[in-house]
């Protein structure tokens, strides 16, 4: 399950994981730039609500879409892997020009969508210039390596993390969600140190990485979004580390942005982008 | 009020801060290494329990050293700043080898201690080879720079620390304890924003920094130390950030230290020290 290639010469879609709790009345910046992305007025967004197990999770978004002046946005009803199967949601899907998979609980994405036509599709149709956007529950789900579930605290603990195979839309990025507001870095960091190859995203609440084509990261929202970049560590102990035992990394690479900062995925190099012009 | 110059040839007493809540009866690692290094049996402990309000403070740790074998453990009863000008408190203290500050508030610390004879003292007697320890609200105190209180949360956002000047017994380190335990990354990351020179120490619980004479930091305990070095920080939005506002910080050096693990502030190089070697 590594992730689908571009098929000819179209550049993959954007990947959005959102950090959850994203504004969606007063300044709905995330939701906004994704729909234009996905066609403005043209776009059709198709919502998956699966990891919700509120039953208007669905019709919400759709509402928020239509507002946003999208003309077509579909809250696609996969509460089943039987769901998932069938024909009439994957030709719905496919009509898409950005998908949304909305927050609740990662693992009702991973277990009911996994293995799925309807998953084979997102990543065939990301690969071909769709776009995937995620919010909470769905950002967690995007990538290859999910974080399924962990423990609070600010620092590293064999056993505090437990990762999941995800929806593979990207291995170069291991995400987690409500970052600042649940105390998350100790277990976004047992992560990496598992294998130190993916670089770890840390997202606020309100606060997305829009993840183009060409691996640049930029950042849109109210919070911030933690780079965890562990490809210089020196040294970790994750190896001889016992559970509940805490963890020695040395030389971890931490950047924060900002509302207009980037970080390429390919170079790992973080630029202040318009933070350094727009402000002061 | 920079830190004071060692005197003559001696090399100054170790600072050791300890991130609160340390073991104190089945494995007191930490306060057996400082009542070693104080001397063992033939230790004199000045106990300061100023940064608590509860009135045993004091008393309890007279116990846990008498059990530990330390021949003299005294506690000082500097309740306020006319206590702290009373010569017969300033001889009691001056005939010590190790000084311990308990927990608590470290406001009442620097508000009672700051200034007066007693702080003046300490800190001559450490630049002359005295030892001196700080759990919690102690460990906070103990440095230049204190973080006097401050917000939770993972990201740094302006206005959320707010310093105050400590004991000073050394300006490269901004200190913060009960790290893994209160989500205090945030905090730490916006007192280094302000000015990138010191190095910030996250102590989690039960987990001590003994910062030896040549800047050697070694740590002892259960949990971690998070060394955040800002010193290759390339941008930070910190001056242009208005208050609750996230700060953008580019290129912070994260180590996660355990027990054996070391980190030089001279040289900012860290050493997994024995946690390569005793471990697997």
């Amino acid at each position: 399950m590594s992730p689908s290639r571009p098929s000819g010469d179209a550049p993959r879609g954007y990947i959005i994981p959102i950090g959850g709790a994203e504004e969606k009345i007063h300044d709905p910046a995330i939701l906004k730039r994704f729909a234009k992305l996905c066609g403005g007025r043209e776009a059709r967004i198709a919502i998956i609500p699966t990891a919700s197990l509120a039953s208007d999770t669905g019709r919400r978004y759709e509402s928020l879409f239509d507002d946003l002046g999208v003309a077509h946005a579909e809250a696609l009803p996969l509460e089943s892997r039987n769901d998932c199967e069938q024909p009439e949601a994957l030709e719905a899907l496919e009509q898409a020009t950005g998908v949304f998979l909305t927050g609740g609980n990662q693992l009702r994405l991973a277990t009911h969508l996994g293995g799925t036509p309807i998953a084979k599709a997102i990543r065939l149709m990301n690969a071909a210039g769709v776009h995937v956007a995620g919010t909470s529950a769905g950002a967690a789900f995007l990538s290859e390596h999910m974080i399924a579930f962990g423990e609070e605290g600010a620092s590293p603990r064999a056993g505090s993390v437990t990762l999941s195979p995800g929806l593979g839309l990207t291995n170069r990025v291991v995400i987690d969600q409500h970052f600042r507001q649940r105390d998350r870095l100790g277990r976004l960091l047992t992560a990496l140190a598992y294998n130190p190859f993916a670089v770890g995203l840390g997202l606020d609440e309100d606060t997305a990485a829009f993840i183009g084509p060409d691996e640049t990261i930029e950042i849109l929202g109210s919070g911030a979004v933690t780079i965890v970049d562990p490809s210089e560590i020196e040294f970790s102990s994750m190896d001889q580390a016992t559970r509940d035992e805490p963890v020695c990394l040395l030389g971890v690479k931490l950047h924060i942005l900002i509302r207009g900062a980037a970080f390429n995925l390919h170079t790992r190099v973080a630029s202040p982008g318009t933070v350094a012009t727009t402000k002061g």
